[in-house]
């Protein structure tokens, strides 16, 4: 069976003074226009949220009925940073079973409302129970994951700062991003150190936003008004959350597991891949799935940066839409946002920042500290 | 296609000193010993649960899968106290796709982590923004729905207790129970008043636990050792958040739709059912629940209670378990948990609760103020 994209909707990210119910609806209705869908034709939604913490406002799924005067059937689900890419994954599944034809999927998060002490605390959970009692954040364990890469493979903090600006980059051509403004790789290498060799613009920024794909049924898929980019390929992994229960450091093995798996499906090899979203939560996250997605040898992707081969006009951009580093990360949206990003370019419509030509594209999106991963392989026909 | 459930398994329901690693892991060991079924053999496991607010873990997806060793594709699904009946829900879709053959279903929450100023925060949470605004609680909506039912219908303070007696009583023979002592209809009327009319002894306790089902597709349900109880309907549906948007306040308009659904997928009558689990938060959410669910005509459930035709002896017996007021109510637990008993019961295996040759079973798992529903039925063969 296939099942397409046939709309979809993109709130600007950063912070806005827009309520979570807000961010979604917007994004929700961009993609019901987008594809030309009346409400009354969408069977269910899935929302991708990571945490009503940030926020004094949960059960989505009940809020976001009201909004479309209720009556439909909507489930949230949830893996931390990666609960967008599974949404999309659930529906898919539901599609595939039959039970519905038509599917919204709809990634949010609205982050700035919490304090900054708070933002801290629910960030922190990232980290497994362990971790937390020895200190470990967010960050830090990804500032452990580039000690070991610099020390077995060579990779330095230039390496890191030009992941950086080259999102940076990207992210000006994007009128969705939050941030518009390029860095220069001395500006990156001078900001301040969050957790050696992390500095502050090596971390995705603390964003609110929302991203809707809508999904159908390749039998019904003429009734709207854009071609369907087709969902060829989906895998899912989990890995142990801690990172002292993983056999290496300098991979993500969930990243590996779910790669293969869609790589299986869309009988798809990684020099197949004309452009790709990974989860760049922090440069470093960048280099390690650049790598275990297969684009290069291990330890290979401080070649790949050098050479500007992950550029928009390189042999495999990656993260055309500026990554999360600085289109932003508002966590539940990420996923969706990816996806997005890759259906506009697969279709043409990515403007400054297009991929000559992209036919097939890669979505990486990962959970916490990388114990979680979906990949989406999406191609157009 | 048929899809049955081959092993179930629970924790005691209350307070405890175990974390939530241990509560989930506890409950997947017991039912996949129940079904002999290797760890192996699970394709995928879905998680009910309502908040990481009340611990400081979230991304249980990870957790959950560090305990099994990693490598489990493991999806968490939320929607308030509706989310284990919509982990159930999503792991029966996912068979039907074919995508998995084998899924444990695990419902789980850990709420006496939290202080009662956090609790209260969180369970708040379950109002709309504006009725919070208005100083609105998860209790005094239901209130409301208990002051219109009386004016309506002529229920009263009596009929309500009268739930709270029956269902201490059942829990009394239930291990797994929160409480254990009965009470009596003076001691609920004596109790303190929370909302008006709501007692103390008509609410559902803070507990924590877990509850587990392993599901499997009929193809391969002999490789078990027990006998499967087939999933034979499951309804959706959702309503608006806030009471001010619905038509009526002495109906949950989101159970008659997932009601109506389920009841239509299993071609079954109210008549048909032989037992029923329902979401009893609050005694009046009992009563409005067996008049939406179609046991009674609107208004008359005080009859039903009066002539005890709901007790574990009568002739459509509700809540054997003991129900969320008695059996207690871990939020994400409390859908996985009514599916347990119903298998029981369908077994033949709840002892001195047992009500006499269950064939067909139904449960009724709501969230929030009812603005989601899940209604599941199951049979025997």
């Amino acid at each position: 069976m296939k099942i397409g994209i046939v709309g979809i909707g993109h709130t600007k990210f950063g912070k806005t003074s827009e309520g979570i119910e807000q961010l979604m609806m917007s994004a929700c209705t961009q993609a019901l226009e987008d594809a030309g869908c009346p409400p009354d034709m969408v069977d269910a939604i899935y929302i991708g949220n990571f945490s009503s913490s940030f926020y004094s406002q949960c059960h989505l799924p009940a809020v976001l009925s009201s909004a479309f005067g209720g009556g439909k059937e909507i489930t949230r689900v949830e893996t931390a940073c990666a609960s967008g890419g599974l949404a999309l994954k659930e529906a898919v599944i539901a599609i595939s079973s039959g039970l519905y034809k038509t599917v919204l999927v709809v990634g949010v998060e609205k982050m700035t409302e919490a304090s900054t002490d708070e933002t801290l605390a629910i960030l922190a959970r990232a980290a497994s129970r362990t971790e937390q009692k020895h200190g470990a954040t967010f960050t830090s364990l990804f500032a452990l994951i580039a000690q070991r890469h610099f020390y077995e493979y060579g990779t330095t903090e230039v390496h890191l700062a030009k992941v950086a600006v080259k999102n940076h980059k990207n992210a000006k051509c994007n009128p969705f991003s939050h941030f518009h403004q390029e860095v220069t790789i001395d500006e990156v290498l001078a900001s301040s150190i969050i957790a050696s060799p992390l500095k502050l613009l090596d971390c995705s920024p603390i964003s609110d936003g929302a991203a809707a794909v809508l999904l159908t049924h390749q039998n019904i898929s003429s009734r709207f008004k854009k071609s369907p980019i087709y969902v060829i390929g989906i895998g899912h992994d989990t890995a142990p959350v801690s990172l002292y229960d993983r056999a290496v450091l300098t991979s993500l093995p969930a990243v590996i597991g779910a790669s293969m798996k869609a790589y299986q499906t869309s009988k798809l090899t990684p020099k197949e891949i004309d452009v790709a979203e990974v989860h760049d939560c922090f440069t470093i996250a960048e280099l390690v799935q650049i790598e275990d997605l297969g684009f290069c040898e291990k330890g290979m992707s401080k070649v790949l940066i050098d050479e500007g081969r992950t550029d928009v006009a390189g042999d495999i951009p990656v993260n055309p839409s500026g990554g999360l580093k600085a289109k932003g990360h508002p966590i539940g949206a990420t996923g969706v946002s990816q996806i997005v990003e890759i259906v506009k370019q697969l279709r043409g419509e990515a403007h400054d920042r297009q991929v000559t030509d992209a036919k097939i594209g890669l979505c990486c999106n990962i959970g916490g500290s990388g114990a979680s991963a979906i990949v989406t392989i999406l191609r157009r026909e």
